[in-house]
């Protein structure tokens, strides 16, 4: 074992016992900690921001020379207005989000005296591997501190210095709760990620936050579950009774209102019947945003008569890799729907296109018919569906979860915006008076099962 | 690409493909094929166990050989009494369960006009590999269809004429409903398995049904997430304070009831105040029933002393490997647990040996003290964690669940007896009439969200 190998046991060793030391803690002492962690980084503000702005500098010089983009420079900086605030609230809000943890989900009397009870619980050990926003720091401290999950944390290399002053307070500030320091552990170095991913016997759940690239890398690279998602493709389908108003709105929000978002949208179906009613209406709004089609034939000679001659540049052919293609930006791949007979089997076809091309993220049908909408959202394979409404609310904050540990594409365990709901498991607890399993049988003598359902006080 | 992969990617893609059609079906629709499924088993009772006549007569040649278990043998026989009749009866009790999908767990009204529903949904695709019993494939068969899911199925070579005969009439079944052919595949040959194991864009969970080997096998290769348990270590722990009758009770159940199961008891930690007094009457009961054990230094010094000359030979002396070993026969660990001041903290040292070897799987506390009780629930980290009651309650049918996918040691998704439940995961609905995330923000003109909690109607 190398030496990188036996320090990632050494960390995922400490975290599990420790789990299991915060497993056991009351929501009051969990609350506890996240006050004190709350306090802790409002007091240390300076020694913070003065770390966070060595990162800055750092970042400034590279991207001035070409090595870092603007973007990640404008998410590593700590000191932008309201930025700090933010992070501290956040603690505090999820502090005040009702406890994840104990929470009966089944209640069933087997037999008299003998009770079974599904109650949640954390899941254990949490790996979270992020890039440059060092607040992601204090916001995953809190969430695994009130989910009862231990949580090891491996930041990008651009915010070192932030990372390391957020981690020392956190961890001063959690010695002074009853939550085991060893829950929250800052790994620095990069060439012990790979030693990490291998621990899928300590660490139960692996969350990357940031880029495509990361997500997939992590999960090329171990057996322990990832919750993530390493694409956003949203698609929406007009259908052939779409309302041109709800279609334009809904339209030009999903794509226009933060293009670089994974719920934005980037494939767009039209039914041929709407190919001269609607799509102009929504073409027109899209390119006087700024937006660029890449249209199939049929919808590129519709927009060749109706489109001004000076926007006509923002529409070009389309070709096949369109259709896969997470643009991030304002360019949307744009499909016809042939009309059919009966009219609803082309939203099959529009499901089927979707099924295939999607990320199993986010899609949106546009229509008028309750009929056609639930075809559409029960056929459709994905986290979420939505009927006449943008894309864009596919978000943990605005689905009303009070934070957001991320977006899952994954199909089994959690689906969508992951709340902290997201973090925990179930374990089944049996109470007993000395019951054995030997009494029940069939026949003379043989003891029988009540399986009565009994209320969860939920 | 070789033919057995292009045969992996057919049979994967026409499973996702029939996956989607399935899961627009109702529960009437589906229910109606499982009536179909049950009517055509019957009626083809005479060609099915003449097929299976054939194999039982291959592995008996095998048995008398010594190249094939009887216990296999016996599993193999679909001609023992009742063997063929509760095949039947299980798919009509798996089409009496309430429908697991459609269910509504959480609804929200956004804003006006904008709700936001969690509904229950099926998984997609499942993978299920399986050993000896030939009547898995009609009770997974119901399971699937039940659970709008399509399953690939691939059984073990004793049981192939069995599975090809029960196949072909399950797809004839399948044929005369709506339900898709292609929803329910059985895969012949044992080469397509490991290709199949690579198909993870297309299936969505692997569960598989036999031997521990084969579920570290499934496990070692694949990224498809794997739902099961390789191996079911289960430790009950006697606290000071335990009655002697319960004891006696609850430990000989848990492990004579039947050895074999992965819900049997395997270690037994002692409180050392009890070695002398509950330890000995536990052990009496079980040498009386043919159980050896194995000891650490202290319980055995205490057995020298009380047990009769003749039931010596059954107590060996433990060593280390022996708490981290499956016997699945009449052979128990046994460790003490020292004395402590304060006596809880002894319940501490029986979690943390207990989650140091344990499976996962289920756990038992003997103890009178509510408080002890609690902290051993809480802090042992497996899927059922049982007070005075037998382990061998770890038990879908036992749970009142019906029917049990199987038992799974995952620490996400689905944990411990696996209903249908197990087999759906939620989508995300939400309704609107052409809302913008865009109109939702801070400050003058901005719409605020209203995030109100609606009854699921559940």
């Amino acid at each position: 074992m190398s030496l990188t190998d036996s320090a990632a046991v050494d960390v995922a060793r400490s975290a599990s016992l420790a789990s299991r030391r915060l497993a056991i803690l009351s929501n009051d002492a969990r609350n506890e900690a996240l006050t004190a962690l709350h306090h802790a980084l409002d007091k240390n503000r300076a020694t913070i921001l003065a770390a966070n702005a060595k990162d800055v500098e750092s970042a400034t010089r590279a991207a001035e020379s070409g090595n870092l983009s603007h973007s990640v420079l404008k998410r590593l900086d700590l000191s932008r207005p309201g930025k700090y605030e933010d992070m501290l609230e956040g603690i505090l809000s999820v502090r005040d989000l009702p406890d994840p943890i104990g929470r009966v989900t089944l209640r069933t009397l087997l037999d008299d005296g003998l009770s079974l009870e599904r109650v949640s619980c954390p899941i254990g050990v949490l790996l979270i591997i992020f890039e440059a926003r060092p607040e992601v720091i204090a916001n995953i401290a809190a969430l695994a501190i009130k989910s009862g999950n231990a949580a090891i944390l491996k930041g990008g290399k651009e915010s070192m210095e932030s990372f390391v002053a957020i981690a020392n307070v956190v961890s001063e500030a959690i010695a002074t709760s009853q939550v085991p320091v060893a829950s929250i552990q800052l790994v620095k170095t990069r060439d012990v990620v790979s030693s990490l991913l291998a621990q899928d016997a300590l660490i139960d759940l692996v969350i990357p936050r940031g880029s495509n690239e990361l997500v997939r890398f992590v999960k090329e690279n171990t057996k322990i579950p990832v919750l993530g998602h390493a694409d956003g493709l949203c698609s929406a389908y007009i259908h052939s009774d779409a309302n041109i108003e709800t279609a334009v709105k809904v339209i030009v929000d999903s794509k226009t209102d933060y293009p670089a978002a994974c719920n934005s949208l980037e494939s767009l179906l039209v039914h041929e019947d709407v190919l001269e009613s609607v799509f102009p209406a929504v073409v027109e709004a899209l390119v006087s945003k700024g937006v660029s089609l890449r249209c199939d034939t049929a919808s590129r000679t519709t927009l060749t008569k109706t489109l001004p001659a000076e926007k006509a540049a923002q529409v070009q052919a389309a070709t096949e890799s369109d259709y896969d293609t997470e643009f991030l930006d304002l360019v949307l791949a744009v499909k016809t729907v042939p009309s059919t007979n009966p009219p609803i089997s082309a939203v099959d076809a529009a499901i089927a296109h979707i099924n295939a091309h999607s990320s199993k993220h986010t899609d949106i049908i546009l229509t008028e018919s309750k009929e056609a909408a639930d075809l559409f959202t029960s056929g459709i394979d994905s986290a979420g569906v939505f009927w006449n409404a943008s894309t864009r609310f596919a978000d943990g904050m605005r689905y009303g979860f009070g934070t957001e540990v991320g977006i899952s594409t994954n199909k089994i365990h959690s689906r969508g915006p992951v709340g902290l709901e997201g973090l925990t498991i179930y374990k089944y607890l049996i109470r007993g008076q000395g019951h054995r399993a030997g009494d029940y049988y069939e026949g003379e003598g043989g003891r029988k099962y009540l399986h009565t359902s009994l209320p969860t006080g939920q």
